[in-house]
């Protein structure tokens, strides 16, 4: 989908929150923040939210000359949700559907997203752990997922962000599949995105193969993706897509992919009449569906 | 006070907020908006934000030839206000002192301000209004006025908003002073600040002389305003200053000065300690003594 008018604010506001990770010297986040303000007025408006924001973190790290602003709120939000492992395992393996269970606590996870919020926040955090079990979501939809993945021989996910992983972790691991999984990440860092160092920290490894798309965007370009992703996301019998961003950037794609995510900003909400705050068990088919009936 | 870093995106918010009152066209809310965060990223951030809304007000005004972008909003408050009217002075009649509850519900009117909230919100306007005569605010300040007004024979009152007018007026009408009443608006439409024309809508003449200041800036910027406001300000022996924007325009005069005002962002906030949703009465002395506590 390309950018909503609402967006471009929203975009200047995450440039000053990426820039007061990285500095605290005014002068410099001033002077980064007037280019991404005159670049910005120079884009192309029809850009995809993940390629905007791609564009405006790449001008951040050459600025500042660093490769990773994030890197202390991913640290924050990795030992934040390590420490959630044991408690949410426990209700997941205590739950009367514990697949249905894990897949709630993935989009949970989703919360840790600093594209929206600027800072950790354990309330907001803990908010989303705790609604897990009773948020409405489309449970046709997940059912129809534990059951793709019953026959499938080869799964795909497209990890969103640090910290999520985690929760990622328990979902593949209660997803007890016999086929191979693997967990795509950014190929370097783009707002507090996992990478595969990220991944690997938290012993994601442990559950699936771990691979770069060969990116730094957030939300799946697939015309920047590196061969090796596209070779596995072609023959990939089910793909998962974590977080908003990756709805943005394939909301349109033709393969089926299934898409968990919490709906964080009016810009998508307004789209697909989606409410923010909304969490979305939904498939490429089913947005197309939608987007009929919306237009019609 | 200038400009904090998170005025930056609240400004473009803005811009957009005020393209989307006077259009429906996305190609001219894209130009627009273009040039406003070009010359944004060209601007003194050592501007006020009173100045710096003046400037992007003045592009969108010029871009779209409208002249008072804000006119439907400014109706819809105005209609907001007097369906209050008799419900508010009922209250203020009936209270124990209605000096000091009109003053509350004068700034209870704070509320409908159309900087920071992109639409009429009659949920957020009456939540306003309900918790008007228990919200928290300094009774020392209110009451030193009060008595200051006993013996006033000037008395200056520089607008906000329009709606937010009518509950001024019910607070000049409570004043029941001996002395003169000014009441000062804008000289020509800035988002939704009244004007002449506003105030004389919901019928503020009929308790003050209104007076333009001579600007089109929200808050009162001194050095840009009319000899004939001056010399009223300068004669006044209390003047009183509603809103956030003028309180960020006059926070450090000179001159005795009561600001009755909601806090709505945490840019000026943080300068002074305040939270979002804070109701203050202060003065310009209070504010160098707070100032000063804090850079100890």
């Amino acid at each position: 989908m390309k950018i909503q008018l609402e967006c471009i604010p929203c975009f200047i506001r995450q440039a000053l929150d990426a820039l007061k990770q990285v500095t605290n010297d005014e002068y410099i986040i001033q002077r980064v923040l007037r280019r991404v303000l005159k670049e910005t007025s120079e884009f192309d408006f029809n850009l995809s939210p993940p390629t905007m924001a791609q564009k405006i973190h790449r001008i951040i790290k050459e600025e500042c000359k660093s490769e990773d602003p994030y890197a202390g709120i991913k640290a924050q939000a990795d030992e934040c949700a390590l420490e959630l492992y044991d408690k949410i395992k426990n209700k997941i393996t205590n739950s009367p559907d514990p697949f249905i269970s894990s897949l709630r606590f993935s989009i949970a996870g989703n919360i840790m997203d600093f594209a929206l919020f600027s800072k950790l926040d354990k309330e907001l955090i803990n908010s989303s752990f705790e609604k897990a079990l009773h948020q409405a979501i489309d449970k046709t939809t997940a059912i129809e997922l534990k059951n793709e993945l019953k026959e499938a021989k080869k799964i795909l996910i497209l990890a969103d962000n640090a910290g999520e992983t985690v929760f990622d972790m328990l979902f593949i691991e209660t997803m007890n599949t016999k086929g191979k999984v693997y967990y795509a990440v950014k190929d370097s860092p783009i707002i507090n995105d996992a990478t595969v160092k990220d991944a690997e920290k938290v012993g994601l490894n442990r559950v699936a193969k771990i691979v770069s798309n060969g990116t730094d965007a957030p939300g799946t370009i697939l015309k920047e993706c590196s061969d090796e992703f596209l070779s596995i996301y072609n023959s990939a019998d089910v793909v998962i897509a974590k977080g908003q961003a990756n709805l943005e950037a394939l909301n349109n794609e033709i393969r089926k992919i299934y898409f968990l995510t919490q709906i964080k900003c009016s810009a998508i909400g307004n789209k697909y009449g989606y409410n923010v705050g909304d969490w979305k068990v939904t498939t490429t088919d089913k947005l197309k569906m939608l987007q009929k009936e919306i237009s019609e």
